[in-house]
């Protein structure tokens, strides 16, 4: 016969030990544990989560034996603690909890204080010698049954409560006496009966199975399943349902109930933490009617209460808690949530489990508990999620400050930045070099605004995805960024927007929060970041681990300056057409692109070959013998022209031309899939003589630099190795040709993006030519699911809500798709020339989830914004010791990263 | 030692039969098989292509004995012929020609009367007893060589003849005297001195030599090299060099030289047909001189001539060029084309090789030859190629008439039309209503301009390639299409446009030639096909033995019933959104767009429904039980938008709608890459009542058909397994509501288009919830490769002239790239339903090569524009051929290709 019910506490051996939180859930493991370790819990018994998936897929039915089983456990638990349930005179009282596998906090549902009827609760009184208790105890029961159970809103319960307070001019439920509940109670079953058409139950049987019921169907309410949706988790597993006799912190002066941390979960300090109520139960310390008082002395004092802390007012018991904090962070090797209740001066331990805590309070702990031998260095690398150390880099929000929330968009480069509303770059540019700080609002960039995303504090946009322009520059630049926000009316005429039916103005205050895309009215206070010495610890240890290098996204002197900051590599992708940008460049930037012919084309190309070579020479000279990767121009031309009529005459005045052949021009190079357009090597092969000047500027540049710079010349948008051998045919034809005029040499490499499907397909012929790949996953994302990031806002959404992207595909990975390809195109490419060096540059170079699946594949590095480079850094060594211990154990990947995690 | 010269002629035995034409190239192979035919053909040898190929890979030397066994095939010669090289009594003159492997005519070089001299010159003079003949000779030896082993122009010797016929008044070459041509050749060899530095040489032996490396040489020379680029055949192979034997057609009135076809080329009847020349040289019967006589009495009689056949002429020599004639054909099974000289009365065979013809004859030819036995059924199938019956489907221009291209775009959909310019859809069908004939010029059309596509009799536009949106409803509609005519300057404004400095006006008449791309000035007069009963044969033949079934792309019920009679067997696209363009439909698809809310979105969509019922009931009825695939609503929404402030003006009036409200909801709906945006199944998440509408509509529909219908309603853009799920269950839903409220039920099959690289990479997983998937190739070609079919333009040209693209990926498939994907679709998705049904839609499915591949990865069906059926029922017949060809034999496909048309 299969066990469906496992026991704990009074003693009991500790049958479930092995069996783990997927059968018993988070809660019951956590008991079962405390109980095998000698730690008072109250006794009870888990009902498993196989219970809860029998009894989804068979209607709502349960085993068997489960009926027997259940009985045998309540009479062993009955024996156990001298009570019986619904016993009149010695009533057994019991909690009905969840608790799945994996901690879903208040997404499911609990009963109280189960057993109680008109009858028990006489006799609860009589035992207790505390009808008032009794009583309250009972209406709490039906309260919660009755919502839970019975499915009737809280609110009728609380209208009656509340009515019956202002009836009688009463503040706060302890002023209620035991008549009053017993009046309460009367109006409780009535508006059961109104609701239901049933009476309250009086049968604890039924009670019980009920309840039972309740829970194992509340892991299918809507609540949960979006919860899981959300947070990207399965829907098999199921609650375990956990039941066990109540204990009372509520029942005087020797009682008390508590939480507490065993270190500070703010700051990490190894220090006891937490409060308590004393004759309170625990949703009263959650509820925040009561102040509670501190746990130690030292706490207390700090806080100038003269409230006792346990410490003083309870020591033998604070003793014993103490002792209990060692022996479970000993245990569990991690700092715990714990929950206490001390029923008349009897300790009992409700709750463990790893406690939540702040980046900064994560990394302190990891390292300390490292440091003491309590786990490994790769443990404490694990225990970090590499995402949070964007809290430890970037500007936060003061949480002290109030906040007036005007709408939500997508959260696409992190920080908190406060400044005036300006609608165009030129605006942008010129308030901030009056010294204002600006945030510049547009529907959505484009190169042309780049001059004033620098300038500003913060970028939001009303349109775009998480990769588009905005968010894409904004991450590089380290500028906090909120894209995509629809609720944004701009009106670049009024220069106004509404937002959700406030009235925003040019010059206004706002603050954008980069983390999560708020935006906020006004100016509210930030907190600038500190990096803490557990901070450079802890990235050390991730550095002596991981096999994969990070480099960074950036092509100015100071981007690249702080990417070696943060500990880049390298510089894997320098976008060479973000040099094209600036005042006086883009100017030859379009006579080139305006040019009648080639000559005209090579003489514009003439003036920019010098400011580019210095470009190069500024970057070289900072990255000193490290790699970097230039990717040669990218971008469709008719992306440097300009768009507005305005803006077209003021060209044809700058260039004396006629404004009708900028129009026209700019006519013929529009695109209506400029994505899919004449762009990467396709105007390499057009229009050879653009990147011949670049690949002089580079080697010229090279030879030059006071170092001898580490070179990699990347050739975009290839897709047939005709386009890679043609291109690398040029690149060799003018490297011989400088050499030549300057009778030096350097080594370099040439290489290429992976970026179109294609390219990943025919990776090994174009590895006959390629030195080097790296994966340009926006771009192959764009193509492989055949999704535009810069249009996909309208539907994304949508496609996260019913489930069919379970994340940002431009922000992780899409690894069976794209990955597939990834992978295919990592193995044809070494297959040809097992030499081939492999990287990514697109976005995801900087996505935890993404970097592990690098690792996986065997790429040689990620490249990221320079901001993400801390980020990188650690979830490479997390990636390492992943698939170090997936080798060594010759498991699947997903078991391998739960195991690994786990220590 | 390597045997690298092969003999011929003089009754040798043909030890090179089984060497063939790759060894022997063409000529030197044909005319080595006459020789073991035993007819005569003037002796000769032949230096094989691997002299060539050695040659171009060792710095242009030779292999070493090739000396040594050229001297000895000259003595073999002019031990057969009774002449000597360089003998000034009894000199032996020769032909040096070249002859690769295959045909490239008028690619490469040629060098008669070789052996001449200032003194054998005398000698032929005198043997003859004819000078004017000998000097003659010797000239054109000395302007043949000069050109093609000295590289001197042509036009100096052109300029020396005609100064010397106008200084002494002469008209004709013939009618120069021995002394004209001696003082001309005299000015020929002062010319030669003057451009090459040397005199002619007099050496025999250099000429030769010299000769012959002139030939090889000439292999890898500009124009060789381009046609093979445009023929996509190899570099590889070599020419080989055949040294002949010369023989004369014009020593007197018992010589006479002429070319034939041993059947009629044009019509295909199995008569004799060709030209001579009394007492002239070939080259003679080619320049057009003198009027050619007929070879046979019946044709000299048809055209009415007094000069005499050679049936008359010589008819002993006829008897035996007639009997060749028979032995050719038997030998070749195939027809030929032969040139033949006969000198002083005996005849010789210079050449035979298998002859070029129209498309009409090609069919008679195959047809015949299979019913009389001399080839099989397949070698039948196998001899037409497929693309060629386009001549036979659409009208042609009439070859007589005179025509003034005014410009050449690509060739977008087939057939000739005239008619008067216009710009504008709506003018289009204005005109068109009152009987005028229109061409239809735009820039590029968008789905607005199907009216006016419809109306017209051709449409030009100057952008777009050959999937634009204009070539691919043009060749729906059969309607001749150019595209892409860059050239074109269109002024909207003023109804004008300028082609390459020639004004046309809106009214002024144009001719369009979709076959070539052509656009000419004025009206041609066109010539209308008439299908001959050998097409019917043919096509039955090919229906019998092909695996794949053939489906026509179709929506409205004209393109269905020309597709039947073009022997559709199915629809294999029905593009619902071409129904939603008419009229008064289009308005309420502008509502269902426009509306603020899914009620008004509903409403808008309920006016719809009836007329797409009625849309699909017409269908039905013609397509019977036929195979329908319909496609749900496929474009974004913005297409269906107006553009201009007039038209949004007009529809605001109409929907009673502030234009503002129309102008925002288009500047919401804009996207930067509509291709990549929010469309396909997208829609159908993100607004289900419009899918609910159109699936209700079909199945209505069906329901009420005159029949029952055959119905595959196919999602398109599917990217996710989930989408495929949320979709089919959508269907299902509504399937089961129209069912349950009609009480009547049909069963009809749910599947997917598989047109993004996600989709075929994940086809496994999808083919669970898809019951079919059809290939939606032009974005799978699109996506696969980033490449935009309406911008690729630009750079096509550009990447076919580098050799990047073999052959346009939009009109025949990328293999190698989106191929792999195809492969792998389908493997994966029959891995999980064995039965899953295949096809393709995209413009591929009317391509042969495409087809070729489509057998081979084991489609079920390919869908094409209906005209293209024939084309493709063929191409499937022949893929059946080689398929199983290369099964039997198990080799390579491309060997199978060949030889499976090889017979």
């Amino acid at each position: 016969m299969k066990q469906w019910v496992y026991h704990f506490g009074a003693g009991e051996v500790p049958q479930t030990h092995a069996q783990g939180s997927e059968l018993l859930g988070g809660k019951g493991a956590s008991l079962a544990e405390m109980s095998s370790l000698g730690i008072p819990v109250p006794p009870g018994f888990t009902i498993t989560t196989d219970v809860c998936t029998y009894h989804h897929l068979h209607n709502k039915n349960y085993p068997d034996s489960l009926q027997t089983q259940i009985k045998e456990s309540i009479k062993w638990l009955e024996n156990k603690v001298g009570f019986v349930l619904g016993d009149s005179n010695n009533p057994l009282l019991v909690s009905v909890r969840s608790g799945a596998h994996v901690s879903m906090p208040g997404m499911m549902d609990t009963v109280l204080n189960l057993g109680l009827n008109d009858q028990t609760v006489v006799g609860l009184a009589k035992k207790t010698q505390d009808p008032r208790f009794a009583y309250d105890s009972y209406r709490r029961f039906i309260q919660m049954y009755g919502n839970v159970v019975l499915n009737v809103d809280h609110h009728y319960f609380e209208d009656i409560l509340s009515r019956y307070k202002e009836n009688y001019a009463l503040r706060e439920d302890t002023d209620l006496s035991e008549t009053a509940w017993q009046e309460i109670i009367s109006d409780y079953k009535k508006i059961i009966r109104a609701r239901t058409g049933n009476d309250f139950p009086q049968n604890v049987n039924d009670q019980l199975w009920q309840a039972i019921g309740a829970v194992f169907s509340s892991w299918m309410n809507q609540r949960a399943i979006t919860y899981r949706r959300i947070h990207n988790m399965s829907d098999k597993g199921g609650t375990a349902v956990n039941i066990q006799a109540m204990v009372f912190g509520n029942m005087g002066e020797n009682c008390a109930t508590g939480v507490a941390f065993t270190r500070n979960p703010s700051t990490g300090e190894n220090e006891f933490y937490g409060e308590y109520l004393m004759n309170a139960q625990g949703e009263d310390v959650v509820a925040g009617i009561r102040t509670p008082q501190s746990l130690t002395q030292r706490a207390r004092m700090l806080e100038k209460s003269d409230q006792p802390s346990l410490e003083e007012s309870m020591p033998l018991v604070f003793k014993e808690l103490s002792d209990i904090r060692q022996k479970l962070e000993r245990h569990f090797r991690d700092m715990q949530d714990i929950e206490f209740t001390i029923q008349k001066g009897k300790l009992w331990m409700l709750q463990t489990r790893s406690g939540k805590r702040t980046a900064a309070s994560a990394l302190k702990i990891a390292v300390d508990m490292a440091e003491s031998g309590l786990i490994t260095r790769d443990e404490a690398i694990n225990r970090i999620d590499p995402l949070s150390l964007e809290q430890l880099l970037h500007p936060v929000l003061d949480p002290k400050a109030p906040k007036k929330l005007l709408t939500r968009g997508l959260p696409a480069s992190p920080g908190a930045a406060s400044g005036r509303v300006v609608f165009t770059a030129d605006e942008a540019e010129t308030r901030a070099n009056a010294g204002e700080s600006v945030i510049l609002v547009r529907v959505e960039t484009s190169p042309e605004d780049i001059h004033g995303m620098h300038a500003a504090k913060g970028i939001l946009t009303s349109r775009g995805g998480m990769t588009s322009h905005a968010a894409v520059v904004a991450r590089g630049m380290g500028r906090p960024c909120v894209v995509g926000a629809s609720a944004l009316k701009i009106d670049y005429q009024k220069q106004t927007m509404i937002i959700q039916g406030t009235l925003v103005k040019a010059g206004d205050k706002i603050t954008l929060v980069g983390g999560n895309g708020e935006v906020l009215l006004g100016e509210v206070p930030t907190i600038q970041p500190v990096l803490s010495s557990d901070f450079t610890t802890l990235m050390q240890w991730a550095d002596t681990r991981r096999h994969l290098k990070v480099r960074a996204n950036a092509e100015t002197p100071k981007d690249a300056e702080v990417a070696r900051q943060f500990g880049a590599e390298g510089i894997g992708l320098c976008r060479t057409e973000h040099m094209f940008f600036e005042e006086e460049r883009i100017l030859w930037v379009r006579q080139m692109i305006l040019a009648q012919n080639e000559q005209e084309r090579k003489n514009a190309l003439a003036k920019l070959l010098p400011v580019q070579r210095d470009d190069f020479i500024a970057l070289f000279n900072i990255m000193q013998e490290l790699p970097v990767t230039i990717r040669l121009l990218d971008p469709p031309l008719h992306e440097f022209l300009p768009h507005s009529d305005r803006e077209m005459r003021d060209i044809a005045n700058l260039l004396k031309l006629d404004v009708e052949i900028i129009r026209r021009r700019a006519e013929e190079l529009h695109e209506m899939n400029p994505m899919l357009g004449h762009r990467g090597c396709r105007l390499g092969i057009s229009f050879p003589e653009i990147y011949e000047m670049q690949v002089r500027a580079i080697l010229e540049a090279a030879l030059v630099a006071d170092i001898t710079p580490n070179i990699e010349i990347m050739i975009p948008l290839i897709a047939t190795k005709v386009e890679m051998e043609i291109m690398k045919k040029l690149v060799e034809r003018v490297a011989s040709q400088v050499f030549d005029e300057k009778k030096k040499t350097i080594s370099f490499q040439i290489g290429t993006m992976i970026e179109l499907p294609r390219a990943a397909l025919r990776a090994q012929e174009i590895a006959e030519h390629a030195e080097f790949f790296s994966f340009g996953t926006n771009d192959l994302t764009q193509t492989t699911l055949g999704l535009s990031r810069d249009d996909a806002g309208s539907f994304l959404q949508t496609y996260r809500k019913q489930g069919i992207f379970k994340s940002d595909p431009f922000a992780s990975l899409d690894i069976e798709g794209v990955g597939e390809l990834m992978r295919m195109a990592a193995e044809r490419g070494k297959f040809q020339r097992p030499g081939l060096k492999l990287g990514i540059c697109g976005e995801h170079g900087g996505d935890p989830e993404s970097i592990y699946f690098c690792e996986e594949i065997g790429l040689d590095y990620v490249s990221c914004s320079p901001y993400r480079v801390p980020i990188a850094r650690l979830a490479a060594a997390q990636a390492t010791i992943r698939c170090s211990f997936r080798c060594a154990n010759n498991i699947d990947i997903k078991l391998a990263t739960k195991l690994s995690n786990a220590g």
